[in-house]
């Protein structure tokens, strides 16, 4: 099979999407998108024993340094992000270094940011190896670390040089983070593209079993479609938020049970599926179309409702802290079709007290 | 005296500087410039009970809240830019606040940086209460907080909505701050306005004596020589890096005695002075050139040298380190006559020498 080259059309700063197998060991993308004469590569403690040597032997033309740390949502914070700054300053590098992300969601936002902020800010490229960063994270230049009190506050729009997805490193993935890749893929389907919706419905068992040209064809699909969205919307004025479906629920999850205990698909896949209840009690999602919704993410072995623990209170304080507010107002991503997204402020608090009431929290 | 109004012209990141006495009491200045119904006022604890209370009054419309940072450079790190977010997201602050720097050079860059953070970027006013802030932080949006081993290497480039520079506020302004401020002012002339340097020769005793209207004419011509150059040049990748006359020989003095002993601008002062002299022994200043340069330097009662306890290996290593490294070589701002700036990036290494010599740097 092979691969296949997308673009983000972003003006000056149009970069590249690199998708197919063995793109670690074609050494000439790495050059051709290295900048100066240093690379930092940020990793993490289980990526680095699997790839990192390839890595090395792509980056051979360069000075390369590297910054391992710990793995998991948990070390996405400005601690970890200062030991990056540490690590940039003790070599020392200069401001035309590179640095390239090579892992997952957590170490491709955290080495962005990093990468923003690093001399008011250096190139960087993104090596995602996860499904759930090669369809979604690694693309559209957002970086950000979490907050205590909130995820991604901190962070930049900073756009890669590159991104750099090898489909052979989603071989070595737990299940459980291929499913949570595969809740952003029919992210996608549910946005804006009903036709992929239905192939999904089709073919999840394919990308469940990683069949690499189900999985291919759904990466290119996925990346397609954002960067579309991105090109249209850099900076999240409007279409781009639409991106966030699911996320203001799946956030306020993932805060309230403590980063890291749900992955980030998981909770936006119950996101979804909330979001989806609440656009069918508006009257818009039809009650077949939610089902379809349903019945995919269960498909995908997805949750489909938050966590039984969890509170009503704890919920919606989480979701005022999340940054869809708009003059204090939680503003959320709901569904007019099955394929079509848009933005609501102004939605009925009772339908979404009977949202939290379906899905037993209180 | 009325106030003047100037713009820096950066597309749809255009923005106004206004200066003039009692900027702090037109309430409208305020109102026109704050985008959503809350305003994070960051200051600290010298300039607070001075003219917090004022500005509370031009805030009346908005939700205002307040943190105050301990006074003094050694507190611009990335632990006192956390507590901002802390704050700003304890209240909870939503993405449509502004952030509102009231202080000098140190609270703008470190404020500047987390309005550039929040939430991936939040608006931010600038209201400089220090000379050097009117001068020259507050305009052009490059923010940072320092790092151990080295001055601003963590930041961003983010424009302020405006600049509300109130001359009134310098009558507070302690001796040893004015005359560093005047150090900027000095380093316009040297770098493109041989004109601007002849009227401080006779004028500097003036701003000495903070002569309302000297000081207006300074910070405009000041300000003005800025805007165009950032207006040219936003992020520094050609002549915006001429602004850095003395401030690869300042940063590296700063970071050596170690920051809050030497201020800003009596570093940069001295380093403006090495680098005439090092212009001077390539050939391109007249002996008479570098003898206006150091009198100017000296009538402002700046330093015209290092500390004498700094060592030739400190200095060097913290120039290194410096952000103006290209491909491991330490380029510099220095002078082909009085009033125009280069960069120099191969000049002889005995030249650099027989300047630190020059200086007692051994």
């Amino acid at each position: 099979m092979s691969d296949i080259t997308l673009n983000v059309e972003l003006g000056a700063r149009s970069y590249p999407i690199y998708i197919g197998p063995g793109l670690l060991h074609r050494k000439e993308l790495f050059v051709r998108h290295v900048g100066g004469r240093q690379v930092m590569v940020v990793t993490n403690e289980t990526v680095a024993p699997l790839y990192l040597q390839t890595l090395g032997d792509a980056l051979a033309d360069s000075e390369m340094h590297v910054t391992v740390l710990p793995d998991g949502e948990q070390y996405k914070n400005l601690a970890t992000l200062e030991t990056i700054f540490d690590r940039l300053l003790a070599v020392p590098c200069d401001r035309q270094t590179t640095v390239l992300a090579l892992g997952g969601g957590v170490v491709g936002d955290i080495a962005g940011f990093a990468a923003a902020c690093y001399q008011r800010g250096v190139p960087y490229i993104q090596v995602p190896t996860t499904l759930l960063a090669q369809v979604d994270s690694s693309v559209g230049g957002k970086t950000a670390v979490n907050h205590p009190r909130g995820k991604n506050m901190i962070g930049a729009f900073h756009q890669p040089n590159a991104v750099i997805a090898d489909t052979d490193t989603l071989s070595t993935l737990p299940d459980r983070e291929l499913r949570a890749g595969i809740a952003e893929i029919i992210k996608y389907g549910l946005i804006r593209d009903r036709e992929f919706f239905g192939w999904l419905e089709q073919h999840v068992a394919r990308l469940l079993e990683r069949e690499p040209q189900a999985l291919t064809y759904a990466i290119d699909r996925s990346c397609a479609a954002k960067a579309g969205v991105v090109a249209a919307d850099e900076r999240e004025q409007g279409e781009r938020a639409l991106l966030n479906l699911g996320h203001t629920f799946g956030h306020a999850i993932e805060s309230t049970v403590g980063y890291g205990q749900w992955l980030h698909g998981e909770a936006v896949a119950a996101g979804m599926v909330m979001a989806a209840y609440l656009s069918r009690l508006l009257g818009d999602l039809s009650d077949t179309d939610f089902s379809r919704i349903r019945n995919l993410v269960d498909q995908a072995r997805l949750p489909l409702a938050p966590p039984p623990h969890i509170t009503r209170a704890d919920l919606l304080e989480h979701m005022r802290t999340d940054k869809k507010v708009a003059a204090g107002r939680v503003r959320l991503v709901l569904l007019k079709t099955l394929g079509r997204a848009y933005l609501n402020d102004s939605y009925p608090q009772n339908a979404l007290d009977d949202t939290l009431r379906y899905f037993k929290v209180s």
